[in-house]
């Protein structure tokens, strides 16, 4: 499997490219929200601003921008379309932030809690018709059916979230289910209407979407993976959050599907606690890692880079694969981050 | 003026016209939720029911769909574009529920009441991407950017609100501005959609547009009326709500822009103090009555339906007769409603 060979060196020129092509990004937001300014209230613009330029990497008009060279395409105009991708996700982050009573989002305040309720919904809505206006003037209807079916399918998976919140028997198909709506499916959107956008045949805009949904996955798992193992110096955030809040993950599906019989109950004991002592977070990392939660969590994320690198092979000319280069490198780096 | 001669007796047909297609409509909108049960989580689906089905009139739909025939479309198609509106504003009303606290909606719990503030929110983000999806099913991407400029407006309307929320010196251009983005844009859209939709011309198209700004400025006007002058056993709402609430609505407005100074200050004082008395309301009654600010409230209503009416002059085939008679018909009723 090509993905071992790789260390945080490797990727080094992946990142920086990504860098670059976030600032392009950066710009092409900032020309839109220019162009709002003249009609929309002073609060709203606030708002959008704080909200929209807060370091975000960009990673989904990226992949937008690059699924459409692989496909052919290098008009301007693919970040123009990719922006769309970014205001949704903005869009989604500010509803989220609400829902889960989040105070803080990359280090800042988040919109909620600086602006308010009714602001962070308002404006949240506000970029959500922006992005769907955007994805109708650049795309086919067809663009536009996969863009606004990943939103409602965003949304369903968090209906399925609310009903399994103390669910504590969930299956991997469960989670697979709320990991696609949480990243993948918006990630895979933007790829495949990337390839749409681009000129792409059938096979080449199946690749892609195949790309974004493993993608997608596999960052979600490596996430799910940080929460547990990450450096909270590095990641920002202290360990073991989401088995605090009792939230099923990967690594503890799989511990609880394969654990015996008592070590199952103890670990389901611990979870139902809740806000439980340091002492028993690492009683529950050594019952995950005796159990092989972790590899095996880990084994899963491998196998979806490997299922995306996969997915490229179908793009082979030479004059794209510098674009094919960077959708690996960025699959890659998915695998080795440590935030 | 022609309106003068209308009360409710010549309206009757055009009411039992408009339940008849608002019955139309339902079954529509019930085939959508239909194909959407299987794929959808049973809360979502349960919200999105209830939220959906309150014995709504069907207002902006049927805009469309009389709009569409009057440029000369008869597809069934258009019943379905015009679903697109009814859930925009489904979406609206379920996070307006939340913004304004309200605990009711056509005499049952609002949504957000009912299933909470997350279902809500989420609820809302799925309907509003449905009729995204729709209307970029149904029409141009002029046609979507028209709905999405509408939603946009109505949010930035919103904003708008919350920053006049304690000002006293409102204009009648501010007021403007406020009913446009909370009715006019909405019922605007549906008429000029539905025009586009069934291939107008720029005049008829122009008409509708036109049309529909008219009657949702009027509709309005007549909501804010019947908040100091309707009868609670026909409206179900107590009168003197905006007042109470500090809300600045048109006959409060021409009443501070015309009264001699001390009543000017006495309304000021008495809108300050929020939750008045019954007393206190008799006195703000009287003091709007004696500056002809009901009157001259109505008499803006009324010259909006004169300019709705004369908007639809431009069709005058016999073929459209029936719908146009329905559209002057819902103006006129617009203006004598009781609730």
């Amino acid at each position: 499997m090509p993905y071992f060979k790789y260390n945080m060196k490797d990727i080094e020129p992946v990142i920086a490219s990504i860098k670059t092509e976030a600032a392009v990004i950066d710009q092409y937001m900032r020309k839109d929200l220019d162009a709002l300014a003249p009609d929309i209230d002073g609060l709203l613009y606030r708002v959008l601003e704080y909200g929209l330029f807060n370091g975000g990497k960009r990673i989904r008009p990226l992949l937008l921008v690059l699924s459409a060279r692989l496909c052919g395409d290098n008009k301007e105009d693919a970040y123009r379309l990719g922006c769309a991708f970014e205001y949704l996700h903005a869009a989604t982050l500010f509803h989220d932030d609400i829902i889960d009573n989040s105070t803080f989002r990359r280090g800042k305040q988040s919109v909620f809690k600086k602006f308010g309720t009714v602001a962070a919904i308002l404006a949240g809505d506000f970029l959500h018709a922006l992005a769907m206006e955007i994805v109708g003037k650049y795309c086919s209807s067809d663009g536009l059916k996969i863009f606004c079916n990943a939103t409602r399918g965003m949304v369903d998976g968090e209906f399925m979230q609310l009903r399994n919140a103390d669910k504590h028997n969930l299956s991997e198909l469960d989670y697979h289910d709320a990991i696609m709506g949480k990243t993948g499916l918006l990630i895979a959107a933007a790829c495949e209407i990337g390839a749409i956008y681009g000129g792409g045949d059938i096979n080449s805009i199946t690749a892609l979407r195949e790309y974004g949904v493993n993608l997608g996955c596999a960052f979600q798992i490596i996430d799910d993976l940080l929460d547990y193992q990450g450096d909270p110096a590095i990641t920002g955030k202290a360990v073991g959050n989401d088995f605090f809040e009792g939230k099923m993950t990967l690594p503890l599906i799989l511990t609880i599907n394969n654990a015996e019989k008592e070590e199952r109950s103890r670990l389901l004991d611990l979870l139902k606690m809740k806000k439980i002592e340091t002492d028993c977070f690492k009683e529950v990392y050594a019952i995950i890692t005796r159990c092989c939660g972790f590899k095996k969590a880990k084994d899963k994320a491998l196998a979806a880079v490997d299922n995306a690198l996969d997915a490229l092979s179908v793009f082979e000319k030479k004059d794209v694969l510098a674009e094919r280069g960077v959708l690996e490198g960025l699959a890659h780096y998915v695998l080795i981050r440590k935030k």
